[in-house]
């Protein structure tokens, strides 16, 4: 299906120390807490990656109340894409949440919540057209008659990677993390209908994926482990160009310069760094498009999350 | 991807009167425990389609217990081809299930149950590969080590179909439901990786395809509502040719004869005949073939189910 370019891999990816962590980049604050009010008042506005390690970030989505019940229906059956954490307490409200999560309440997600300021950018669509992208908030999108659902965001267990000496490139490189349109359907819900899933990709050496595998799988409320990896992966996902992501930055490998796929990734040379690719939350801002939704819908920027107050170890799966 | 062959409708699917679905073709007893004792008996060898209306039906896999925690995870992570309905209350149990359905204990999936004999065709693996095809028993190949796990079935949506006038052809004509491999990819779970979806379908009129969705969307525990439908899809989902499903047999139409794609199936006519495809659970032997798995697995032949003494309004979902 698609025919795919050849790459070469400039160089390996080079361990990065945990320092540069603990001293972000963006020059953000610690807390999710913190980050929130930093984009409610406009101080924060770029991608969230690295930033507040280990507290949770998530995907919104915000849909005519009449197309509620079919979208948790889509969660349900798509649970890798879209991971349910939490919904609107009552519909229209953006400062209170039901959670999705066995044994966290609500009110743990996040204390002092304004849904419609408190992510850094945001994106509008109109009867399943994008009308505005990367805006500084939606208070005058907001109607009473939306329902907010959050979704879980791999950014989330990036922390756990980089603690085991696995930092994502683009983190290390303060880019956007690289996302895909592909050709997986989800399975059909309702109104949600002949859509597809979005993807993140990180590139990893090829003897460190189960490594990554392993550490990821239980993150099962924030994508958990990869869907699909190595280079033969792109043909079955469907994706044509990895240098051109539908969302996000084109991806680097750890001298921050393009990867080119080489003759020797098709062997088994565990130095050669390939893609490994997880479910993504702006899966369900393309299934809105795709599915013609009719009405105003409002989603999150993509890379650009709502930071949470709770900690990676909340939801992890026992 | 798939080169689709040219297909006529021969004739739309013309109604079946409940009367038939009353005095079932198989000359079977009305329970599924009837069903189960008969099976064990050697008396009942054919599929199951049809037979015990209302009594719910169940895929099985059997696997070595160290992959039982990655198959739970594959199940949580594809819940539209893989409902998990119960396992092994402990490993090697062949009688006694522990239920995965909210408010349904094991003991009331079936009383007086033998997993080894109370399949009509099992399947027994080696390897990755198959090594008997439709055997009347396994329990030779059962050992202290094996877990149980059973798959929700279609069929146990089918009397509410035939309910409400939309008999599937496969159950008049007393014929196996077609099945087909597809080329969209499982979301991986340890052992279990770069496999992909089993489907099955039946034919509707276009005009009937969302009281189709409607009808079946609560079965969750059953595969659902389809996840794909009509002629496009068979691009969608890496089906070839129609005509030749990978499991079961061939489909038919309303007449009992094979049907073609007509020049007016791309039109919007309601009354052309449309495939819809649903997840399917022999999605799980085509997975443990693909990913290789070590050991003896054990599956029922595709179509033969195990019939339960649960009931189809047991497993609704509210």
């Amino acid at each position: 299906m698609a025919s795919i370019a050849t790459y070469h891999v400039e160089d390996p990816m080079a361990p990065l120390a945990m320092k540069e962590l603990s001293a972000p980049q963006h020059g953000s604050p610690a807390t999710g807490e913190a980050i929130r009010l930093a984009a409610r008042s406009g101080a924060y506005t770029t991608p969230t990656s690295g930033i507040a390690a280990t507290y949770v970030q998530a995907n919104l989505i915000v849909l005519p109340n009449r197309y509620a019940s079919d979208f948790r229906l889509l969660c349900k059956r798509n649970p890798v894409p879209c991971p349910l954490l939490a919904e609107s307490r009552t519909v229209g409200s953006w400062e209170q949440l039901t959670s999705n999560i066995p044994g966290v309440g609500g009110e743990r997600l996040a204390n002092d919540l304004d849904l419609r300021r408190d992510i850094p950018r945001y994106m509008v669509y109109q009867d399943g057209t994008q009308v505005r992208s990367h805006c500084a908030d939606v208070c005058k999108d907001w109607s009473e008659d939306h329902s907010a659902f959050l979704i879980g965001c791999s950014f989330s267990f990036e922390a756990a990677l980089a603690d085991a000496g696995l930092v994502p490139a683009h983190m290390a490189y303060n880019r956007n993390v690289p996302m895909y349109a592909t050709t997986i359907p989800l399975c059909s819900a309702g109104v949600f209908k002949q859509s597809t899933y979005v993807v993140s990709m990180r590139f990893y050496r090829r003897k460190d994926v189960e490594r990554v595998r392993d550490i990821t799988r239980p993150y099962v409320a924030t994508h958990g482990e990869p869907l699909d990896w190595d280079w033969c992966a792109l043909e079955r996902l469907g994706i044509q160009d990895l240098d051109k992501p539908e969302y996000g930055d084109s991806p680097v490998g750890s001298d921050g310069l393009p990867v080119r796929r080489s003759a020797q990734s098709f062997s088994n040379d565990g130095d050669d760094l390939v893609p490994v690719f997880w479910g993504c939350g702006v899966t369900p801002q393309q299934a809105v498009m795709q599915s013609g939704l009719k009405g105003t819908v409002i989603g999150h920027a993509p890379g650009h999350m709502l930071v949470l107050d709770l900690r990676d170890w909340d939801i992890l799966a026992s």
